[in-house]
């Protein structure tokens, strides 16, 4: 059981891969995490492998020890320890996790995990034994890596009935089918590209064949919906068989292909699937490309909601590791909200942007030369210039001018100079352009 | 002071315009919400309109009663009500409202506000108060409406340095512009008609002119830096000067206008902005288009993380509201999560869908005939045939063969009769098209 007036929480840390490493340099490194963490014991399963290579990780280096934590292959130094307040599980799988992750919760200490394949198939049984005994379990890296997902559908399914939920949730098969579109690659070729890059792993079926999507669904809509869906209920169909050809009769029907998944609510009846969909290329869903990931949600009061972001990597995950854990320990400090870094406030003067600047002005010579002096004066060098003759008797024209990036300070010294031309009709306009 | 033993949140509701009304109903109509919420007091300024008004609102009528809270238009009846527990202000602007939170929130009450000035311009003050007397104060709805961006930028700010946030964070301006750039109308008429959708007030200046935008980016800055943002020092520029020939500009150097907020951290500085500005049209930001909402947030873990919705209108600011009354009430409840609902599953089945099936055959007369025959039998209506002679020798052609919306099941049907074809050369591929 966690004692609530202690000031610290020990960490039990999981295994050791990319995603672990990146969380124990982050707790050893970042003085928000150090302060309040303790990084107390890694588990590995081959002590004499990792310990050399945590040795030659200088950010496991933490004072005067070698190594800042216990490095064990014992699962009982981290689950029977009485002093640990939270398991960090990242091995993935069901077996041993399962056994690991159970344990924990049953000893009273809080959980997070990144395992979706666990929380697919045993989150019914996992929420009980948490509830049972008073421990938490926090799993938001398990969908959409650093996304808070999670977070957002239990957030909003407390105050909506949340009617579907769709989106692209593998990354890897993403990245794929975006490349096979932009290039019109074959299949073979991006897969490979994917794996040299690191986007996709030696063995692909778990992302092309849509496994890692119906596990994330099954989570999804079983927190949206309140129900377990069992994985075996979830119909699924892989990209295996998509050809550059399909990508060519696609764009001849406006329409591209990507792979979504879906959990709907009619009624008392729930449903997901995971597939390959045609979709018109104006649908935003159709341009969300590379490694990214959306998820839609539509509730009865929210309407639909969108949120988009890179849904995999070693940093994204960390974040959200991290994130549960301080959801953890807020939550235990009743959450109190200061404003207390009291930081300085820069003013738009020293903003550099590009400028467009629309005037009116007479139409008789020199009064461009006029206006280009007054931008040379103040330093700001012009991109273009379009004249534009509207006016009736042409009396006037159009000046639209697009600078280079400038100071912000100097372009309203511009403005102001060229407001009091007697050839300039109205007051300019000024539009900052994105960089 | 709440008490923790309690069943029910009583609770105080200030202002009965359009969403307070839609509160109301909600806490009193929605089984999810009147078993553990009672609205017990509302307070309006004209005690004699609204009772007219509340007599007549049926929901607002429950059992026997006909109107289910008491309507009073003293603020002491809510302020000074022991039994009262959440306040919720819905009456804008920040006198008296300013007051009135003040007062609860030294009461112990917990505090729920939409009201984006009163934040903005008090938000330290507000915690400093809530902090001390160990009450809550909530905004979710301030910012966004529905979109949960006020939870987000929390959620992600513990674990991420936040570098930057930049949206569309004003639904009126961002409808206008739209139309603006999709019809070449110009400001004026679309103002007209955004006044009469209900999109823009009567004095549209709050929202034209970027004040909206500045209160809501200054809350957003300070909560994503925890430093109080001074809306002096937010530079501020409004959409008013902007006309229909500035788009016809944009549209030929292939940009888009667009008026984003900016906050922005750097070492130890941070800045702030709202101003009209010039973005590439493949910016997807370019393309969020009427009164929707969108925020990108940067973080150093995390990426830019993207959120999008409806960022105005009753329902979503109702889900705002409630949100914040369910969290506060789950917090109370540490918050356990049980998935007790149970649902049936409905398989693939049943789905309805249309399709695209691309299929290799023997190019020889006769073979359309065959597969034509197939769907029919089974039921399915097709759209449209492509056929292409790719093959050496034309001794084969791809069909793709687009359908009208039929049952999974039908098709699944389709495809196995078409695979024993002895015309057909390979598996044929299915894919799903969007309807």
């Amino acid at each position: 059981m966690k004692n609530i007036e202690k000031q610290i929480f020990n960490i039990g840390l999981i295994g050791l891969g990319n995603i672990g490493t990146k969380v124990a340099e982050e707790l050893l490194q970042n003085d928000k995490f150090n302060q309040i963490f303790n990084l107390k014991t890694v588990l590995v399963r081959d002590l004499e492998k990792y310990y050399n290579l945590a040795l030659k990780n200088k950010k496991f280096n933490v004072g005067n020890r070698k190594i800042a934590f216990d490095l064990v292959d014992v699962p009982e130094k981290i689950i029977e320890d009485e002093n640990i307040d939270v398991v960090i599980e990242l091995i993935g799988g069901v077996g041993p996790a399962s056994e690991y992750v159970k344990k924990s919760l049953i000893a009273g200490k809080h959980v997070i995990t990144a395992n979706k394949e666990l929380i697919s198939k045993q989150i019914d049984e996992l929420l009980h034994l948490s509830n049972k005994y008073n421990s938490k379990i926090k799993f938001e890296a398990s969908v959409g890596a650093g996304i808070p997902i999670i977070e957002l559908v239990l957030e909003l399914s407390r105050q909506n009935q949340i009617r579907n939920i769709r989106g692209i949730i593998n990354g890897t098969s993403n990245y794929i089918l975006s490349k096979m579109s932009e290039d019109g690659s074959n299949f073979e070729d991006v897969l490979k590209e994917a794996q040299n890059l690191g986007f996709a792993e030696s063995d692909p079926t778990n992302d092309v064949d849509g496994f890692d999507a119906k596990f994330k669904i099954a989570i999804l809509g079983a927190l949206a919906f309140k129900s377990e869906i069992p994985l075996e209920s979830i119909y699924v169909d892989g990209i295996r068989g998509i050809t550059n050809k399909d990508f060519e009769y696609a764009k001849e029907l406006d329409l591209n292909i990507k792979l979504l998944a879906f959990a709907e609510k009619e009624g008392s009846t729930i449903f997901a699937k995971v597939h390959p969909i045609l979709i018109p290329i104006n649908d935003p869903m159709a341009k969300v490309d590379r490694n990214y990931n959306v998820i839609e949600i539509e509730g009865d009061l929210i309407g639909k909601l969108w949120i988009q972001g890179e849904g995999a990597g070693n940093n994204s995950t960390t974040s959200a590791v991290l994130g549960d854990l301080m959801s953890l320990f807020d939550s235990r400090q009743s959450d109190m909200l200061f404003l207390n870094q009291n930081l300085k406030i820069r003013t738009i003067d020293q903003d550099i942007n590009k400028y467009y600047l629309r005037l009116v002005v007479v139409d008789q010579p020199g009064v461009l030369a006029q206006i280009a002096e007054i931008f040379s004066k103040n330093k700001i060098s012009i991109a273009s210039v379009i004249q534009k003759d509207l006016y009736p008797d042409n009396q006037f024209v159009d000046l639209v001018i697009m600078t280079h990036s400038s100071i912000e300070k100097n372009i309203q010294d511009v403005v102001k100079s060229i407001s009091l031309l007697k050839v300039v009709q109205q007051d300019p306009l000024l539009i900052r352009v994105q960089n």
